[in-house]
């Protein structure tokens, strides 16, 4: 399997599709997703980490680069029972991490790409790349000598941890998904002995709940999300609006003891 | 084969093609769509009515679900030579009775579907139900002995059917499509003997053509539309906003005796 | 394989997609993109050029259709190893002169093509023909005697090509990117002498640069796109925005020589 990933909307992955059919004699090829935030690297990082590892083990295109015809370095990542491939700006190395599990991922560079052009290298680069690793096998090292090299020192990214400061969490937005609902670097253990309480936010007073139909149509709630983090959202609605929230927002989450309200 | 629909937008579909893939061996999965109108129940039901009876046999997985992380059950429904999972919140019932044909669909529940989320059943009930289902055979309740049984009293949706008042249709506005092309509830044969001739749309004459093609660029039409129901349209342009109509909005269609001004 | 391309955005495609599978019994069916700009044709013929020849042998089906309805035949054209199947209107020209290489590319029509509707012909009869002709082999004259007949005179396309007037190349403006890319019909190699230099854009001096990272994020930068032709572009941005161009308008680009202020 192949998967593809991206910002480039449409149609530019047709040709990144094009390539890897072409370039390869049965793979199954699957598109993760082409609409991650328009050349946002953090925000990549992040749903790349949360969507690849539902995937059976698979060589992973994915491409978010303002860097693009720049000299950072093309990479393949063995981590685990899955490669990535892409570019060296700390797009990968979250979702490497998790696929390595309790191992340490394996990062590479192509020793000499020689692209076609110096504005499209999901086609010209990292396609090519990862058929040829889907073809080749999964220890790329071994099986491609000559066209990779051990990467000395990958681009990191780490996403912020929350803080503590008289009595609040102090967390930090990390994307906004496309119902509006404002995920935080908040661990939802953060709301253990609070679920269907009241928890405060930026000071303001809004319920926990187990599900976005806890509250009525329209209402503010906050619950754990699908990616275990403290989500803020609006049953039916849109959280980033009612919160005022965007990627990158601090948000201060109360949680010390109080009296349910909600 | 087993599909996936949903008004998930990008990128929360990939978990779902992730987890299908990884929990079935050689399915083909094909993406139906993920852009139905968010959170409309009764738009989602007549997408899938016109959509799904164009596959072959398959295992379709449907998620319109505002009320994920409540207690409504999850469904698995044997209809023809089809199944459907997903919700039960009427989601599944025209299609189910559109692709039973002359048969009755036989409706399953989730004994005790145990989610890691509240938020995403998209990924943690739905697509591992239809994962479960294409791997076991389309007779679920038969292979599946123990996680599934029968529901007793789904959810029913019905479209509304037209009524004649004073020599008008009175019909509603089913759904929007991405066109702007206004699909009503009004069967097309209301039309026979109209052909090429003029009705009245809320009063007022539009000329009935066979194709968008028979009026002026930026006329606006009646016509039958790919659903086999009377469509408002416009050449080249948005019928929703030239009648200034949308999806629950009621249109009276008068197709009385009358001479041809078209 | 066959490819699967159109102006419908969602949810249409998967009727298509449905029929496909339903009237192959293997084929691997891959969506090229259905979000082309709407009812436009030459922009249609443009981004099949640019993307169809990077896949391998294989059907593809692509419908622009503002006649959709009328008379305009339905095409089967045989271009190098690959089938294009399409409505009579110019789309399918510039790809197949592409894929043809130095052959001529044969060019059939439906003889009677009997759809069940007039507004819907990607579902009726786009994709039927190319299931079929996915299904008889690649050379849809010999296999399908009595379906297909040659089109005697099919529509042609080509686009403009630019001019010289008083120093300056006059170019046209092909397509805006989803990035925002100005893609103009000025070939890469009119900036050859000239790159890392300024040349002028409707008067103004703007940089040439290798990639669109060679300015600041926010600036303006000509460059050779991967299409090959001359782009106007800002790094980070959007090119149409900054520069004031959509498709279809004239841009003078001055590359006469000059001192280089970039």
């Amino acid at each position: 399997m192949l998967t593809l990933t991206s910002d480039f909307r449409s149609p530019y992955p047709a040709a990144m599709r094009g390539v890897v059919h072409a370039e390869t004699t049965d793979a199954t090829v699957v598109d993760v997703t082409h609409d991650l935030p328009r050349q946002d690297v953090r925000a990549g990082a992040f749903w790349l980490r949360e969507l690849l590892p539902w995937f059976p083990p698979a060589v992973h295109c994915a491409v978010v680069d303002p860097g693009v015809g720049t000299d950072r370095d093309a990479l393949v990542v063995v981590a685990g029972d899955h490669v990535l491939v892409g570019p060296d700006n700390g797009l990968l190395a979250p979702v490497a991490r998790e696929l390595a599990g309790e191992a340490t991922p394996a990062w590479y560079r192509l020793v000499a790409p020689e692209p076609e052009t110096a504005t499209f290298h999901g086609r010209d680069v990292f396609a090519p790349a990862a058929a040829r690793v889907h073809e080749t096998g999964h220890d790329p090292l071994e099986t491609g000598a000559g066209w990779l090299e051990p990467a000395p020192d990958p681009v990191d990214l780490r996403f912020p941890t929350p803080t503590r400061e008289a009595g609040e969490i102090v967390g930090e937005v990390l994307v906004v998904d496309a119902f509006g609902n404002v995920v935080t670097n908040v661990p939802g253990e953060s709301l253990d002995g609070h679920r269907e309480a009241t928890v405060t936010v930026d000071g303001e007073p809004v319920p926990v709940r187990h599900s976005y139909a806890g509250v009525e149509p329209g209402g503010r709630l906050v619950t754990v999300g699908s990616h275990g983090n403290v989500e803020l959202a609006v049953n039916r609605g849109r959280g980033d609006d009612a919160f005022g929230l965007g990627p990158g927002d601090t948000v201060r989450l109360g949680v010390g003891p109080g009296p349910d309200h909600g």
